[in-house]
């Protein structure tokens, strides 16, 4: 039997969990500051809810079955269509625009590989029910301030508009998509390949023309009011794409310059999907932030709190032996009604160096030591077990240095 | 085309969804500061790993199907097998005693009724690798002060033994369980249709024979122990059985005289579960919270803060027209950086009565106008949506009035 999970499913334990929870955290008191409201859907939805919504590769990657009662059901496979459906189904009771987040496992049976999973977290905010440049400026505010929250000191937004695309060759986009990625050169032999121009120098003229397109008006609108809301280091960039077919107008995507390697997050406006079912047109602007990447990002420049780090309590309290057993107990609940988080040892009769071995993988600092000699001068011994250095203390002083 | 959630699953929204959030949250900061540990596990397994755990109807309830790979799956159908599988994997890296919490969904196709879904929140927690009445008295005191967290400033604890039940014929003990529900005559009754005794004077001396039984040793010594811990309003009950066959020890469950529905959550020890992946017998003591009952009982008595029940803003900044649009997004920031949550309208040209339909439909308790007048004056017109009371006060006046 196979002892393990499946190939790209994780399991998360201790400080793994508590920083995906600190960023989960953190993200939330931003978007709720902003008036954004949380959103939970189902893990399963009815399949024909979510098939065809993502293209052919989307049904192939698609967790989908018959449940018992022979009904076709799939599993999350993203939160905007999701939500696309709960918009129709409450469109009467739903305040209009309607702002939500929602920060949820998606499933995804992808081919694995390094920083790709097939259980993820996907982390969306959305402006649903009104096409204006400042619902654009606002979701843009929204994650870039998310961005600060988490530490980011350096967030750079660059942004673009899909009109820009207007008019070009079926192709052209996703390769033009490459220019940072495979260059001038490498996108034109693309473009020639793909049939989109007929020789090197027309797929030279094509990008040209792109690349020297001016900010729509609308977006020129867009920096304006991003400015006012205090979000600086903004580029317009007229090659960027982003990959997702339903775009209508704005995209953007951040990055950070201290983990350059590519995007961390980005959306756009996307007016002829939310409707989907509710059959007519519902404007809508939003973000994904890319859970697993920023996270990396965090790790690698150092942004989880260093407490984090530390196991949740700040002391174990032993057990010299079965005698002893009350008054360490004792002494741990006189510790926590100082709001001090305590471990006390649960094993009964263990030795000593067990205890202390439990302490050390669990990354509590300080362990404390009440033995006879120690119950007879009322004092106990504190350890710090980084330093291994020890002194008998006592309550008030306990108290004072764990609280340190 | 059905455009609606599946039977049995919910969408949550705004105050549903922060309700569940502060739940969690105020479990999550007591178990942490006993020493628990966050662990998530996948929402897939392998079938094989989850099969057969959980009897003939658990098999028939869960969901489980073929993946992409033709590798049969199941969903996560309770947290403690993937915790026995999780143990298993990761065996040699644990610090035991391995005390975790885990808080996910889970999914059971059961019949719907009122109360019982087919998505569900588990929310468990546990002491793995030890069999000491001390670990039992902290497993019960940390369910009780999670529930004194809550808010619940009654609770009581029953308590019992299966070591009393030792010997008892099969059958007997989940008929005795429902003593309290349908009282002495309903057992005996029950005792006799299964053909545990032959008569109903038999049923009663049966009966008889374990309501007169004492505590066990180790029971006495577990709830001198939560004594200690500052758990009172334990009592202990002969006649508690909870239905679970896997329990091999102590066994407990916790109530609310404030909504005196039965049990809001409970638990026990259980020594021969955890083992089942690791090919030997590993002791534990766990409990699990009923998550919806007790989201149910906080709502019937009160427990919620009251600001849960507001929007998360505090204002909403209206728009009076597209030329003092810039008046508006600048003072929502100026609002913003005194740490106040604001919304902006973001809807360009919009009647007053739409902006102020959507403060009310959202909860936000106040509207602050900024027209022509208030521009020249250097004031702003602050709206009361309750009282409907409005006057012009000056910016400082506003910070200090929504930081109220």
């Amino acid at each position: 039997m196979n002892i393990q999970t499946l190939k790209g499913f994780r399991d998360f334990l201790g400080v793994e969990a508590r920083k995906r929870q600190y960023m989960m955290q953190t993200l939330k008191r931003v978007f709720e500051s902003y008036g954004f409201e949380p959103l939970e859907t189902p893990a399963l939805e009815y399949e024909e809810i979510l098939i065809g919504k993502y293209g052919e590769e989307g049904d192939k990657l698609m967790y989908r079955f018959e449940d018992n009662g022979q009904r076709r059901v799939a599993l999350r496979y993203d939160q905007t269509v999701p939500t696309a459906r709960f918009v129709a189904q409450y469109a009467n009771s739903l305040p209009m625009p309607f702002k939500r987040y929602q920060m949820q496992p998606v499933w995804r049976a992808e081919n694995t590989q390094k920083g790709r999973y097939r259980e993820f977290m996907q982390c969306d905010a959305d402006i649903v029910g009104l096409n204006s440049p400042l619902a654009d400026a606002e979701i843009i505010a929204l994650l870039a301030t998310g961005y600060k929250a988490l530490g980011f000191e350096n967030i750079t937004v660059t942004i673009n508009d899909r009109v820009i695309f207007e008019g070009l060759p079926v192709g052209a986009i996703t390769s033009i998509d490459k220019l940072k990625k495979i260059g001038e050169d490498g996108v034109c032999d693309e473009l020639v390949e793909k049939g989109v121009s007929v020789s090197k120098s027309e797929a030279y003229n094509l990008l040209q023309s792109v690349t020297n397109q001016k900010p729509t008006e609308r977006l020129n609108e867009i920096m304006k009011q991003l400015k006012q809301l205090g979000i600086n280091n903004v580029t317009f960039s007229p090659t960027l794409a982003r990959g997702l077919d339903y775009y209508t107008g704005v995209i953007f995507e951040v990055e950070s310059p201290d983990y350059p390697t590519g995007s961390l997050g980005g959306g756009g406006r996307y007016d002829k999907l939310i409707g989907m079912f509710a059959e007519k047109d519902i404007p809508a602007v939003g973000f994904a932030i890319g859970f697993d990447r920023t996270l990396e990002a965090m790790e690698a420049i150092n942004l989880f709190p260093p407490e984090l780090n530390n196991a949740s309590t700040k002391v174990l309290v032993t057990i010299f032996n079965r005698e002893l057993e009350e008054k360490s107990v004792e002494l741990s609940v006189r510790l926590r009604s100082n709001n001090i988080p305590v471990e006390f040892w649960l094993g009964g009769d263990s030795k000593m160096e067990k205890q202390l071995k439990y302490a050390d993988q669990k990354g509590i600092p300080y362990v404390v030591i009440l033995g006879p000699e120690e119950v007879e001068k009322n004092v106990v011994t504190l350890k710090n077990l980084a330093s291994r250095e020890q002194k008998q203390v006592s309550f008030e002083e306990l108290v004072t240095q764990l609280q340190q």
